[in-house]
């Protein structure tokens, strides 16, 4: 399923909903009425309930196309973040080649970490596909870009195996890494990646079973149209699985959490001269198999 | 208020209340139900709810001296944390003597930060008051204390002045910031201060009214009876006005978060030779008119 969380015009109430061929919006909470079952009426809801709830959603929209009052063209639609997660475990320097650049321009270590190197964003750094990227020249002149695969979690996970990992994985989506890179604070990270609209997040989520093969996605972002990031998450330092297992042997992962799996090389900081986000701007994160997030930069002082 | 979350014995249902004279616990829930009114059903609603559920509140602890049924003695409850925040933001470094330990045994920078250094700790790291931190040997051999004045959001916040942050707060608590100083990554605090259990958080949340001066509060800490830290909250580098207008600049601050406001000197790390929490220890960390945390350290292999 390609899952979605969605607006109609006019109506700012945020719906459940799934993208079908066609660029067809099914609206779930419709569907669910019209067959007369219920169904949690939020994503998290969704996942929180597991197993039997899905099952019966893969149903629904087995037949939607069956229900023409619940299916939107998706242009009709706004698209909002698909959850509100839990956290956001974001990881740092898990490509090799960005390790390097990160060396030469943003002060850390040479070396390879030996450990994933965790940090987190807020679930108020999270918007949606389409809606604005602040930027607050007050704040920052270093505002820069990370594509990054999103791992949004299924089951609650605490000391889980790397084989046993997969099974915690609800499914997949992306997440745009933003950063203040002048807002490192005593190299602490939470306040320059985790202000508000610094977590992009969409613009589907996409269940695991329609990912076959995780570990060896493109993934690529462009910046006004010209490409600025283009790797495939094969080069992760530490793969999804590793990931869990690291970060449940001391921190519970929660349905609908997301970790944030690492951005490839190719950021504004690395680039010769430096080259930041402006307004105006238009980034766009791309994801084999499950879509592109777009999102316009604007002034916000 | 001494607003506090408790449950009963035989009955894992926590259930918002307050601590009253004669250290009896008032069911704000049964009150409002004995009254006919409507209350939240938890701390974080109540907070979100605002000011006229905060009256309601107030006036049905006045009168719950006549009601016996809604009493009980608090030696008899097993309190909770407070409430479970949206998010925990940590201020590091934010007593001048701790910079300075911090700098001889911790590799942080020797100079006074001139920002606040801020970090996160999730939500799942929240423990009670009595519960046990969880100290695993396979990840750490430092496991370290820190005991800080919470500040509790009352109102949203975003880029609010400091003159006007005071009306944002709704209370005060005690969160011990517990770190496994070995589990630093790349110098990002995330792992090393965000595992579960690593945010005992408690007793109780005393409303603003009630703390007449919130920088001029003794704030101590000990390990197993003896002494380890012993300061007051007017040693802050940042004050809790500067860090509520800081954090809120560009991070939205909403009902119930948590601003963790940095420890003061007198960390296992800075000891000599340094000590560090073993299962078995009890810590306590006590902030005048607030009361004590205690929890004891537990092996969790």
């Amino acid at each position: 399923m390609r899952l979605l969380t969605y607006c109609t015009p006019g109506d700012d109430t945020p719906r459940p909903g799934a993208l079908l061929d066609g660029d067809l919006v099914a609206d779930l909470s419709a569907l669910a009425s019209a067959a007369g079952v219920r169904l949690p009426p939020d994503l998290l809801g969704l996942i929180a309930a597991g197993g039997p709830a899905l099952a019966t959603a893969r149903e629904l929209l087995a037949d939607a196309p069956a229900h023409g009052a619940a299916l939107r063209p998706l242009a009709e639609v706004t698209l909002r973040a698909p959850l509100r997660p839990g956290k956001i475990v974001g990881v740092g320097l898990n490509y090799v080649e960005h390790v390097a650049e990160s060396h030469r321009t943003l002060d850390t270590e040479r070396e390879l970490p030996d450990r994933p190197v965790l940090f987190s964003k807020p679930a108020t750094a999270v918007t949606g596909p389409g809606q604005p990227i602040l930027h607050n020249a007050d704040l920052t002149k270093q505002l820069d870009w990370e594509c990054e695969l999103a791992v949004v979690i299924g089951a609650p996970a605490f000391r889980v195996t790397e084989a046993d990992a997969w099974r915690h994985v609800f499914g997949y989506s992306i997440v745009n890494d933003i950063s203040a890179r002048d807002q490192r604070r005593s190299g602490q990270w939470f306040f320059s990646k985790g202000q508000d609209s610094y977590a992009p997040f969409g613009p589907v989520l996409v269940t695991a079973d329609e990912i076959p093969d995780p570990q060896r996605l493109d993934l690529s972002l462009r910046v006004n149209g010209e490409l600025r990031q283009d790797s495939n998450t094969r080069h992760m330092l530490f793969g999804i699985a590793r990931l869990i297992a690291d970060i449940s042997s001391g921190v519970t992962l929660e349905p609908g959490d997301v970790i944030a799996t690492g951005s490839p090389s190719g950021v504004g900081a690395g680039m010769v001269p430096p080259q930041f986000l402006q307004p105006g701007d238009l980034v766009e994160a791309t994801i084999e198999g499950i879509g592109t997030l777009a999102n316009p930069v604007v002034d916000a002082r």
